[in-house]
Order: C-alpha cells, then sequence, then structure tokens
C-alpha cells in the first residue's frame, strides 16, 4: 500500500479514535435501530449485594472442586481430542456417558425407566424451558401453571405471548379439585391447555413434596382432558432425607409427561447443565430446533466422571450442609419476625416461601432493601396473579454465609418496621414505636 | 400408605411401564401437540461418516489437551468456588479474565480499542447471532448478506422471518458498486435494511480476505445509507501469515458496527464459547434479553487461563498444520477434478470453495455421496440465491485425516463422474466411459 494511502487511513483511524470514545455514540442513533418493546438496557455489573437471598444460587463450600479438578484431568486425557468435533462425538443429544448416568439414577431415585435416547442435555434447564415451549407452544396456547411458580417460567410465557392460568396448591402440591375445574371452564371457553407445567418435587417456591397418590390423580386428570404434563424437577435431589417419590414421568400410563431436570443445584449453577427427558418422539422433535451446535462439552465430560463416582457422596454432604442452613435462615425468621412471618419449614431445596401481614408490600420491601445491599425475591414476580404474592417473599439460604443470614435478616426485619410497622418485636425485644 | 394403596400403585405402574414401552406412544398423539411447520424430526445418530468434509469442525491432533488440564487446575484451583453464583462472580458479561484476553488480542491484532464492558462472552458464534438479531430484527425487515455466506446465518434469519438480499463478492471480498446499488434499489422500494451481515476475514465460504481499503469503502456506503454492520469475524485467527486486517469494527468512524468472534475455530468446537463486541448500548440491550443464566463457566475459565499464556502459540502451530492439509486436499481436488474444479487456493480458514461444470447439481452429488459415507455441503445452502450454488461446494479440510482427504476426494470424482459424466480425467487417467 502506498504511503500515501496509509497515511490517510491512520489518520482516518485517529479520528475514529476520538471521535469513537468521545462522541462516537453521538454521530449514530443506535436506539432507532433497537426493535421496539426490548426490556430496559442493563446496568453495569458492579457486584453482588452484601445480604444475597435472591436467585438460585448454590453453596460455595460445597463445589467439589478436587474432584471437578480430577475429573477434569481424567476426562480431558480420555476424550479430549473429541473437543474438534461439534457434538464431541456424542452426538446432538449430548455426552453419552452423562446420559447414562442420568438414566441409572433416575431409574434408582425417581422410578424412570429410559434409555439414553430418552435423554437431551441442555444448556441448563432455563434451554429445555425454551425448547419444550418453542415445540409445544405459539402465542395464543394457553398452559396451566402452579399459582406460585418459578418467575422465570412465567416471564417466558409472557415473551413468546402464552397464557398462563394458576392453579391452586395444597401442602401436598396441586389442588386436583382446582385443576379440573379450572380444566371445565377453559374447555368450555373454548380453550385447551398444551400443558401443565409443574414443579412437584421441593415446589419452587412453595417447597412441598407432591405425594405419589397426588401425583396418580393429577395424572388421571391430564389424561381425562387430554393435556400434557411438563415435569420440572431440579431441586428433586436436594430432599433432606434423599428419598423422592416417584417422579409424574414414571407414574404416567402414556408418554404424555415431558420431563427436565439440572445439576444446577446437586452441582453447581454456573455449570449450566441440566436436561431433557421425554419419548423419542419428543426428543427427536426437540432436536430438530436445537440448532446452537450442542451445549458446552468440557462440564459435560467432567460431570459424566465425577457423577458416575461421586453423586451421591457429593449430594448425600451438600444437603446436610443446606439443612443447617434452612435452620439458621429459620431460626432468624422466628427471633426477627416472630409470629408476623409464616412458613413452611422445607424438607428440602434452598429456598424459604414467607407470607407477611397484609400490610406489608413485598415488592416495596425489595426495593427499599435492596438500597441498603439486601436482596430478596417478591411474591408478586412468582405467582400467576401478582395479586397473590403482594405480601410474600422467597428467600434463598443455600448461598449466603451464616452470619450473612442472621445479620441481613435482622436487617430486613428492621427496614420492614421501619416502612410498614411490623414486625413490631425483633430478638424479643420490643421495638420502640 | 396402606399396603392396599401401596399394591394399585404398584400394579398401576407395572401397567405402565408395559403401555409406555411396548405400546405407550399409541395411547397419545403426541404430534397433535406439536406447532405446525417445525422441522423433520432428526433420525437417531449413527456416527459421523467416514469422509466427513462438512461442518466446521477441527483437527484433532491440534487440541492442546495438556494445556488444557494445566489450566483446568489452575483456573478451578483459583475460582472453583465461584462456581456456586450463576455468573460465577463475574456478572452477565461472561469471564472477566477472558474479556480482558480478547481486549488485548483484538487491540493487538485488528486495532480494536475495547474496555471488557464492550464485550460479550456467549455460547458460540451461533448464540451471537441469535442475540444480534434479536435486538435488531422483526419479522419482515431486510438484512444485506454476502452473496455466498455461512448457511447457518441464512437459516436463522429464514426462521424469523427476515428477508435478505444477497450482495455480489469479488476476490477482495463484497463489491461496494452492487451494495450501494442495491441500497438504492431497495430505499426507492421504501425498504431500508437494519445491517450488512459480512464475514470479511476469511470469509464463509470464498475464503477471501477483504483489504483495509475495501473495508473502509464499505464502511462509507454504510454510513452513507445509514446501516449497521454485523461482522463476524469467527475465522480471523485462521490466516497462515496471522496477519490480519484491520476489523471494520476498529475503521469505522462510529459505532455502527457490531462484531461478533469465537474459539471455536482457534481452540476447539465442543467449547461453545463465542463473544460480541460492540458499544456499550448495543452490549447493555442484548444483556437485558440473554436470560439464559450465563454461557458455561468452565470453559470460560479454562480460556482465560490457556490464552493468557498459549494462545499465539498454539495457533501459530495450528495454522502450520492446517494449512498442510489445506494443501493435501488441494493436490487432490487438481489430481482428481483437474480443471473441472475451480476454485482459489484459501490463503487461511479451514474450507474450499468450489466450482464445477454446469452440468454437476452439488445437491443431489450431496446426497449420493452421503449414501457412500461422503458428506459435503452442497453450495445452494451457502448462497442467498440457491441458483448461485447449484454447482459449487464447501469441503472441510480441517478435521479429517491426510487419507480421509485423499481417498475422500477420489472417491467423490468417482461418483460425480457416474452421475454427471465429469471429471472425465481422474489422477491423470481417463475413465472408461
Amino acid at each position: 500500500m502506498g504511503s500515501k494511502k496509509y497515511t490517510l487511513i491512520n489518520l482516518k483511524l485517529i479520528l475514529a479514535f476520538f471521535t469513537k470514545n468521545f462522541g462516537g455514540s453521538m454521530s449514530i442513533d443506535i436506539e432507532s435501530f433497537f426493535n421496539k418493546d426490548l426490556p430496559v438496557s442493563s446496568a453495569k455489573y458492579t457486584g453482588l449485594p452484601k445480604y444475597h437471598f435472591i436467585g438460585g444460587n448454590n453453596s460455595k463450600d460445597n463445589i467439589p472442586i478436587n474432584e471437578l479438578i480430577e475429573s477434569a484431568n481424567r476426562s480431558l486425557r480420555k476424550n479430549g481430542k473429541n473437543l474438534a468435533l461439534y457434538g464431541h462425538n456424542s452426538g446432538p443429544l449430548g455426552n453419552l456417558s452423562l446420559r447414562s448416568f442420568i438414566c441409572t439414577y433416575l431409574k434408582n431415585y425417581a422410578g424412570m425407566e429410559l434409555n439414553t435416547d430418552n435423554v437431551l442435555i441442555t444448556s441448563g434447564s432455563l434451554q429445555a424451558l425454551d425448547l419444550v415451549n418453542s415445540i409445544f407452544l405459539k402465542p395464543g396456547d394457553t398452559v396451566l401453571v402452579e399459582e406460585a411458580t418459578y418467575g422465570g417460567a412465567l416471564s417466558r410465557l409472557k415473551k413468546q405471548g402464552v397464557d398462563y392460568v394458576g392453579i391452586n396448591l395444597t401442602d401436598d402440591g396441586i389442588c386436583p379439585v382446582h385443576l379440573e375445574e379450572t380444566l371445565i371452564d377453559l374447555n368450555k371457553k373454548n380453550i385447551f391447555p398444551k400443558f401443565l407445567y409443574t414443579i412437584p418435587t421441593v415446589q419452587n417456591p412453595t417447597g412441598t413434596i407432591m405425594s405419589e397418590k397426588r401425583r396418580l390423580e393429577i395424572l388421571r386428570i391430564a389424561e381425562k382432558y387430554n393435556i400434557l404434563i411438563f415435569e420440572d424437577d431440579c431441586y428433586a435431589d436436594l430432599i433432606w432425607d434423599r428419598s423422592r417419590p416417584r417422579a409424574l414421568y414414571s407414574l404416567c400410563d402414556d408418554s404424555r409427561v415431558v420431563y427436565c431436570g439440572s445439576f444446577s443445584k446437586s452441582i453447581a449453577p454456573a455449570l449450566r447443565v441440566g436436561y431433557v427427558v421425554a419419548s423419542w418422539e419428543v426428543i427427536s422433535k426437540i432436536v430438530s430446533i436445537k440448532n446452537d451446535g450442542g451445549s458446552g462439552a468440557i462440564e459435560q465430560m467432567i460431570l459424566a466422571d465425577f457423577c458416575s463416582k461421586k453423586f451421591d457422596g457429593h449430594v448425600n454432604k451438600l444437603v446436610k450442609d443446606l439443612k443447617a442452613k434452612c435452620d439458621i435462615m429459620v431460626g432468624s425468621l422466628e427471633k426477627e419476625f416472630g409470629s408476623t412471618a409464616e412458613f413452611s419449614v422445607p424438607k428440602g431445596g434452598i429456598f424459604i416461601w414467607i407470607t407477611l401481614p397484609n400490610s406489608v408490600d413485598t415488592k416495596k420491601l425489595s426495593i427499599i432493601s435492596a438500597k441498603k445491599g439486601i436482596t430478596i425475591n417478591p411474591g408478586s414476580e412468582w405467582v400467576s396473579n401478582p395479586n397473590n404474592g403482594t405480601h410474600k417473599m422467597r428467600l434463598c439460604f443455600a448461598n449466603p454465609e451464616i452470619d450473612v443470614i442472621t445479620n441481613g435478616i435482622k436487617k430486613l426485619s428492621t427496614l420492614c418496621y421501619a416502612e410498614f410497622g411490623v414486625p413490631e418485636i425483633s430478638g424479643n425485644v420490643e421495638r420502640n414505636s
């Protein structure tokens, strides 16, 4: 290239540098190119708040680092060359050894009869939700959800233009009477829901564990009204006594249940490894639309090695520590909120679902507390009818350290009193009015 | 649970087992629940064909297994606890160290001035395509693409209901005259394309490398007609002499270029690690819709450690080996197809883009050859106007072993002759008619 042209290009570069860094975004209106109706742009990440009770984060001390390193060594040494291939030599369903583990595990714990073609590894169970929704749902469709349920599932349905109707919950999960009444009512209006989305084992957020008897009732109704069931079992490993009811998938007479699970809660959320389990008809249809080049291979390889040897031992220890943290949070809630905080003591999982008095707006509380470094999930974002969650909140006990739990709950009760006048008693001491 | 109820449940289970495994799928018409217009369900995976010339798979021998293991050890020991958090303590943009590496690398090689807030780690560059399309495009929009381009990009646009118009290519990439003519023509019809999608550095599939002079012309036209540019640089590391032109992103006066890259081709495709680079306005908007809980953390941690120490050395060796394989494939094509196969010898990358005589329908050839264990990419799936690719094919030389390349090309020429009568000469020997 001639020196004149080179100088010209460099002058342009200098101009570009100054324009872009000190005025570049002013010379093009990038906003005008965005689609309408996108969410508000994200703020810059400034780290996690001091008292972080939101999301499904896990316990740091229980990440099995040494074992994961050993598994990384073994699996990369054995299969590292397969990284050169999309599908790392296992094909589109994901790592074959990991799928074998899942089959064995779900047979032993959940009574599910599977072969590896019934299992598809996904990038977290979030992708499982997206894929299942993609093959069954279109804008204007209707699904049934539990009255209180996973907020991320609701936001996905909303984004897709799918309507959802909440079914009442009891201590034993979904209320079959309300389920049947709702189906009769919808069918009369010519509305035929595609599926019922349920988290029957350690329900998110209520924490209930649906009995096998109840599961059979729900299945009977699903069959009678010809709806599918989408069973989300992400927390099912985290029951304190490690005994799980058999899955809806295994209790079902036919193949109307589509099932998903995850390693986020049993091992670590940042791995992004989940799975769909279903009939081959459903799996093969999902694969036809899963055009992401596969999910991350190294996590799959590591988990395949780790789980086959260490899964049960690891989870047994994890649930012990989770229960201990749960007990701490329960104790703190009782001490700081007294009778104003109503909740069931979980038999597993990582959350407590709390009902506060009607005078407390938990959405407002969440905004106030966030400014003071305490994040909580307001109930209105975890229910199908927002009015049903106005006084509720979900708190995660898995990730915070013990002192964070105790101090955070105490500070939260103080903020709650300051704003809403409850709880009047904290730590057995009456607050000054 | 009473023994009567237990027996009843078990009888139901036995019935369910037999129904599901020997007749279950017959008792529910799952097809009736699927959305219409889904692709045909996938077939079961039966492994890779013997002569596998499709896709962007990489060279097995160049996967740096020992170094990846060392990096896994170091990064997990140092940061393994962060796996307990969604975002593994780096937040939604992805691993901070990896983003730092990308900033430094792209500054040195592509002249891009960045900070870590301009970089978002994605699950492969495929997710980058999906995210960028999601914020800018809606059904009925129009984009410009290179006349021959990445087939996966075209299928995504089609699926989204977005129209695309192909711009002619030359030995120096996009033809600026045709670009400008097309924009004038579309604007007259009140069509205002959102962006131009381009792969300027080792173009897929043609292999060209757009000069900086040409880049400035393209940028001038983009600014004149106010379109964005989506620059896909996935192959840019794989130039034989490792010298890259400066990116459109860096040559641009303003922030109209959105850029994506990947570690699939420089390290390994199964890792699923790519990145978007853009102004903070664009990055923050993408983050607002990236609701997947983050991309796989272990791959990011490993790459952050590996790349900071070993990236250049690794890629220098990789391109040497890729060039050697390229030379083998070039030699085989010349020997087996002679003058009937027209192609430019690549200066980088992993593909050769071949034009055969008009009598050869490469789509038909791909079907015939697949039955004989030879997979090729037919040109009609790699061009915006399918008629422009009827006699073309794309072959990947990176993954197959040397004998697979030579034997595969030989067999392909034999099949081609049997079906289409060309090439008449193979290996300097005239074929029997």
